[in-house]
Formats: C-alpha cells, sequence, structure tokens
C-alpha cells in the first residue's frame, strides 16, 4: 500500500457537534500510525448527497478511500485494508489476529450500537420529551455494555494485546459516549486518553479539523 | 479451514420474537455454503452471562466459533475469518475482494444501527408512548438508508458482484427490518426471498431452530 496512491475523503465543514466525530478520522488515524502518504479530498457540505459520491459511497457518506483510482467505502471496511497491508496494525499470528478481527467488529456492531442510540436520542430526535423519556432505559443498556468492556478491557493498555487497529476503532467508537455515562468508567476513560495522546492520533484530528476553521465563516453565518 | 475443528455456539433456546435471528444463522449459513463441518454447542438460556461463557465471549452473547480449540467472537468476525478460508465466499481478485469487504461492513454498520434502533423501539423500551413518539423519525432514517440500498442494488441478484458472504451479512441484517417498512422495497424483499431459498440457508435455519422446539414446553411454561 506504500507504493499505492491514496486519497481519502472529508467534509469541508461540520457542524459543531460532529467536529472531531466524523469517520475519516479513524481512516487518517491508521494512515498516519502507518506512515502510508495520503491526499485529501475535501467534500462540499451537501455534496455528499450527490450522484458523483453516490457512486463511490452508496450511503452518501464520509469517508471513502481510493487506492490507486479504485474506491473503498465504509470506514470499518477501510481501516481492516489498510491493517492488512500493515506491519504494525494488525499481528501476523493467527491466534493474535483472531483477536483484533473480533475487536474491529465488537467496536463497530456491538459497542457503538448502544452508543450510536443515546447520541440519536441526545442529538437528532426533535421530540425531546419523548427523547428524555426513553433515555434512561437505553443509557442502562449502554452501561451494561460498557462494564462488561471494561471488564474485559482490565488493566492492559490496548484491547487486542499490543496496539492494533482494534484500538482505533474502539477510541474512535468511545469518543461518542456521553460524558455523563463514560465518566462512570474511568479504566474507559484512561484507555481513551493514552490512544487520543498518540502523535498519529493528533496529526488525524488537525487534518480533520483544519477545513473546518477554514470554513466556518462562510457556513456559521448561513446555518 | 477444512482440517480445523469448529464449533459453533447456540440458544437452547429463545422467546419466539428471536427465532431465527439469533446471530449464529449467518455462521451457520456461511458454514454450510462452503461445506464446513462443525459442531454445535448448545447453550442453555442464561448460561452466556456465566463467566465461562464471558471468557470466550465479553458482552455474554452468541455466537463464538472455537476453532481448533481457540475461541473466536463476534458474528461479522467470524464470517470474514470463514470467508478468508473460503473459495466461494470471497473473491480473490483485489478489487471484487474489496467490494465484499465494504458490503460486509455496510451491512453491519450502516444498514443495522437503523434497524436496530426500530427494533429497539418496537421490541424492547417500556414506555411504549414515548416510543410511539419516536418511531416515525426514526422510521424515516431507517427509510432513506433503505432507498440508498435499494439504489445501490438495483436489478443485481447479490449485493457485490456474484454470491459472497456480504449477501449473508446483508440478508440477515434486512430479515430484522419490520414488515411494514421492508413491504415498501420490492427490490429487497425480493432479495431476501431469494438468498434465505438457498439450501445453505434452510439448513442454517433448521439448526437453529431444531432446539428450540425441543425445549419450548420446559420454558414457555415457567415465562
Amino acid at each position: 500500500m506504500t507504493d499505492s496512491k491514496l486519497t481519502v475523503t472529508a467534509f469541508d465543514w461540520v457542524p459543531a457537534f460532529a467536529q472531531g466525530h466524523v469517520r475519516d478520522l479513524r481512516v487518517r488515524w491508521a494512515l498516519e500510525e502507518e506512515g502510508f502518504p495520503y491526499q485529501v479530498e475535501v467534500v462540499t457540505q451537501g455534496a455528499q448527497k450527490h450522484p458523483s459520491h453516490l457512486r463511490r459511497q452508496p450511503f452518501g457518506q464520509i469517508p471513502t478511500l481510493e487506492i490507486d483510482g479504485s474506491s473503498l467505502f465504509e470506514s470499518g471496511a477501510i481501516l481492516w485494508r489498510i491493517a492488512e497491508a500493515s506491519d504494525t496494525l494488525l499481528p501476523r499470528d493467527t491466534a493474535a489476529r483472531d483477536r483484533v478481527l473480533a475487536w474491529v467488529f465488537a467496536a463497530l456492531n456491538t459497542v457503538e450500537p448502544p452508543v450510536g442510540m443515546l447520541a440519536t436520542l441526545d442529538l437528532f430526535v426533535t421530540d425531546k420529551d419523548a427523547a428524555a423519556r426513553i433515555r434512561p432505559q437505553i443509557a442502562d443498556a449502554a452501561r451494561d455494555m460498557l462494564e462488561k468492556l471494561a471488564a474485559a478491557l482490565g488493566t492492559e493498555p490496548h484491547i487486542a494485546g499490543g496496539f492494533s487497529v482494534a484500538d482505533i476503532a474502539l477510541t474512535t467508537v468511545l469518543q461518542n459516549v456521553p460524558d455523563d455515562l463514560i465518566s462512570e468508567f474511568p479504566s474507559l476513560c484512561s484507555y481513551i486518553g493514552h490512544h487520543t495522546a498518540r502523535s498519529a492520533f493528533k496529526t488525524a484530528l488537525d487534518g480533520q479539523m483544519k477545513p473546518f476553521a477554514e470554513n466556518a465563516a462562510r457556513y456559521e453565518a448561513t446555518s
């Protein structure tokens, strides 16, 4: 993949609540960890719904990764594809690799669903009263999941052996847990903290945020 | 993997609404498609929360796959692992393989979230009035996603080229879309229909259902 021409798509701007949470972050992070050179194609807010973007991303989402002119979508798939080409993000040993594989899917398909439902209730549901009535039950489900996650992590620094692509997936999912809930789990807070302290993460985050700052005046004036 | 000893975990019984929807179904289906021989370890309802199961499945879920005594969890991870060892579920050509990879993650991380949120509102949220007030907005989000999915599928029989592991993931996710919503999408209904007509699917479903029937009297008497 070092010999490939890589291009990540990212937004030129998103609203404040989404800044630092758009999923190109995890793709940039993986590429930065590995030192794979890449370019960024900035997609104007709204243009993700245009036919030209839907052809490469059927759901109108960000990111995609172009690899030598062929386009891959879904941040989880892109992470896995980068990891397969990586010397550090995915161990070669079968049992260790299986553990990373399990945790990549667990992050996106077991940890994320209750977290995403809480975010939907907090940020998107317009009937605020109904959302507030349902929230405690969904928060309980998320809490139960996080308790099991904290038990699985124990006192380890990483979720699946050494640092791996599973930590990139899991950290970026856990960053979306509402503050009132994640603060109940000190070991998960420090897990997030020491992964987001990695220089590759910081470079990735700076990369995502840069166009938001440049374009803020234009979008915030019209919103 | 044909030389490996494979064991899938499955429940001895689940309530009616979950029968045919437990995630060992997709794992059995993949194994049946490929003709990989496997055994089933039946987990007594409730025992999934015991320490002995949590050691192999940190979230207390079903299924796991034991491969030569080493345990793998998360149905998506297991599907991918089987597909990697398969001659038919995952194409060798890079571009075709990338497309399948993208759609496996899309099924589980883009299609499933709004579908799962609808199921949560319909089946689990105890405040039925609040759930009913929120449902139309969540159904709209799911409908928007399904419209894009139907557009991506077009008139193709499979989602990513020839039949692949992506169809196993997507079909088993789409089976959880509530009837009132999926019926708006005839092409997705026929997609589900022709995939669930495959003999490997039927064998997998029969395998999941068999212990439920055998144990129904005992559980239904006490519930």
